[in-house]
């Protein structure tokens, strides 16, 4: 891909009237969908997997509903991409790990199921690093193939910036869904704390969620509410809830912005790019305040300053396992270096030092649901710049990882940019308050 | 098995010093466990599959350990029976159902690396109920062929019982592991809320445990501790934390007798021999209070009335996935009717409906916990009396539903009789004070 030929995103949403009066259909929607696979794939690398055979004949099955007027949900037919750390019954799953080459399950993720509910087509399982953590798996970034595609949601982010799906299922525990949809020039959103069920999907992390990539911010929330009204959130989660239909937009009130630990490392450039933005939001009515000039705001940014440190160690001592077993039981010279310098230092943990991780989070999270009660939302970048240069490293999550460690919502929009490239600006809310935060970042995207 | 023949449960604990000086061993511990399978397992089936080879090499690697005088823990070299719907990297996993025979994901799951880890032995995979749910499985109570061994943890409590191995792992999300280990007469052990890291098992309901059944109530404790030590609770939890030896034995000033909604079908026999305990509990000068004589246990009874209905509505919502993906993409005709049954109820139930139950729930544990304020421990009975006869339905959990709705820890003492057979007395303490009523629960004993 060049410059000239630049990635283009496929909403469903969009279209969809045109099912009904005949004019278009998701067979051949989906048709388009895998003739960009076919033209892309082989550089940007987004897919283990597809099943096109299947995804062509649903899409059949789909087109009829349409044409009868009957679509089972607002999603009937739309080609989506799953993450490939989920179960699908029809394509094995690997976790990006040599070791699970080939493996099946042989049932649905409960977030595939609910998708297949309500007419929703799989067309293929998306790369993603070694069991969603930092080894990098294949994926390039379609807006540059010497670039990052980012992590974990590699696949997922890529196959929706290339229209080959309007739509990806992916998680994340520090920054796999926001930093790769922010990189890739998607819409990206990660839920409250347990708001999509995760059965099904090898993510045991306590801060970890199914997140959404997709197309549109509408197809975000669609996506996740054919999913939580079929299968709520992870057990003992009611999920995300609200209505069926995309929020509708809000110009917030009041944000705060926060420039989170990796501010200072910012190039002007982007600084600058921001506050383009942020100073169009303000001429728009909306009250923007910063640690400098609000109190809770300060105290928030010192309560998140270690979040990077803090998450880190919480997701050692929770992937301790299944690392000991891979390692123990299975080829362990398949693993990568990464992941047994985590088992080492997993290893070196004890219950009790996990134990004070926990506690100092939990205070964490009750300082910056404070926030909650001054402001409609918040915001900062979604990464600290365009996608880096190589595919050795997926890039910094250091924008990221606040709202993972205090399990609140967040959404990305791709409306900056960087060095001719794609840059997110997040949004984002508090928790189990996602349709609010939906109707506020639709407000900001009005008006940018 | 005869009445003249009773099963005997075979402790680890209680020979292990031998092991050092030599007059025993591991090795020797182990084949006496085998010999009981091979003796008594054709008819009581309390086990799936069996790896005797893997064990004996474990075994007497383990024997050396302790001759050396460096054992790894104070349970190297205990046979174990593993739950059959926790992963095992050297046996299948076929959760009770013809669906899953032969599966094996190739890896332990979280308590059984753990324990591993600490030397124990994994001898078998234990028979569960279909998906650790109603549908029974083939094991006979070991006390008479002709009942219940109990549900959903049968073959743990069944090879436990007759000393097959020492300790076993079960699972509780309404009454799996303290009803098996009452009609059994086991120990049983179902830990607070996220006590025992539950990956790897496929257990997803949000109020179920891992649990424990175990030849002595001391190897409950050890062997959780060996497990939670190593990789804590579920992912976000802590786990069960304390002492790694068994607490110290503690006489409780104030215990709560809670009848539950079970006591209006109780037997005037069973009612006799618990207040023959709790007779003689006084007599040792433990202040026992009930709900004639507290208020709090009064109002604690009455939001626990219906804590059957709201815990099986709760796991019917929770357990839509992975139903609805066995039912469509695996072979339907070999699900259980009851499991269509379930299937069905969540299929009609909606995310909001779940809110609802999920608020119910939160509600009765605020209650429950203010008898944490004024008693040491609660007491009740473990099931309404000995094993039922037939093989069709695993007997009514309705005395251990409240602990599992509220999330707190209980034990059962295989201390009472009915009809000859054995009834546990069940020990309930409160929410991660789990070496509190360890302590307690070893008080009790040591009266009785």
């Amino acid at each position: 891909m060049t410059s000239e030929n630049k990635p283009e995103m496929r909403s469903y949403d969009a279209v969809r009237d045109s099912f009904t009066n005949g004019s278009d259909s998701p067979r051949a929607f989906m048709d388009r969908c895998i003739a960009d696979v076919e033209r892309l794939d082989d550089s940007v690398k987004a897919f283990v997997i597809t099943n096109q055979r299947a995804a062509r004949e649903a899409a059949d099955a789909s087109s009829e509903r349409w044409q009868a007027g009957a679509p089972i949900s607002r999603i009937d037919g739309m080609p989506v991409g799953v993450k490939d750390i989920m179960e699908t019954a029809d394509m094995p799953t690997a976790q990006g790990s040599p070791l699970f080459t080939g493996w099946q399950g042989g049932r649905d993720c409960a977030a595939v199921a609910a998708l297949r509910d309500a007419g929703a087509i799989m067309l293929g399982k998306t790369v993603t690093t070694e069991f969603a953590a930092t080894h990098p798996g294949s994926t390039r970034n379609p807006w540059d193939l010497e670039r990052t595609p980012g992590g974990s949601s590699s696949g997922s982010a890529a196959s929706v910036a290339t229209g080959m799906v309007s739509a990806a299922l992916g998680s994340q525990v520090i920054g796999s869904t926001i930093r790769p949809a922010s990189y890739c020039g998607a819409f990206g959103y990660k839920p409250s704390l347990g708001g999509i069920n995760r059965g099904g999907s090898f993510d045991g992390f306590s801060q970890s969620c199914t997140g959404i990539i997709a197309a549109s911010l509408a197809e975000c929330w669609v996506v996740t509410r054919e999913i939580t009204s079929r299968t709520g959130g992870d057990a003992g989660y009611v999920g995300v809830i609200g209505p069926m239909e995309p929020p509708a937009s809000m110009v917030p009130g009041r944000v705060a912005l926060l420039h989170t630990a990796g501010w200072e490392n910012l190039s002007e450039s982007v600084k600058a790019e921001l506050q383009r933005s942020i100073a169009v939001i303000e001429e728009a009515g909306v009250d923007v305040q910063d640690r400098a000039s609000n109190a809770v705001i300060e105290e928030v940014e010192e309560a998140i300053a270690d979040a990077m440190q803090l998450s880190m160690s919480i997701n050692a001592w929770e992937g301790r396992w299944p690392l000991d077993t891979y390692n123990r039981d299975m080829d362990s010279s398949l693993l990568s270096g990464t992941a047994h310098d985590r088992l080492k230092q997993a290893q070196a943990m004890s219950q009790d030092e996990f134990a004070e991780l926990l506690a100092e989070r939990e205070k964490i999270r009750a300082i910056y649901a404070k926030l909650g009660e001054e402001f409609d939302a918040s915001m900062t970048l979604s990464a600290p710049g365009a996608a880096p240069k190589g595919l050795g490293w997926t890039g910094d999550p250091i924008f990221t990882v606040p709202t993972s460690l205090v399990g609140m919502p967040t959404v990305s929009l791709p409306v900056l940019q960087d060095d001719g490239l794609p840059l997110g600006l997040q949004v984002m809310g508090f928790t189990n308050r996602d349709a609010h935060l939906f109707a506020v970042a639709q407000g900001v995207l009005d008006i940018l």
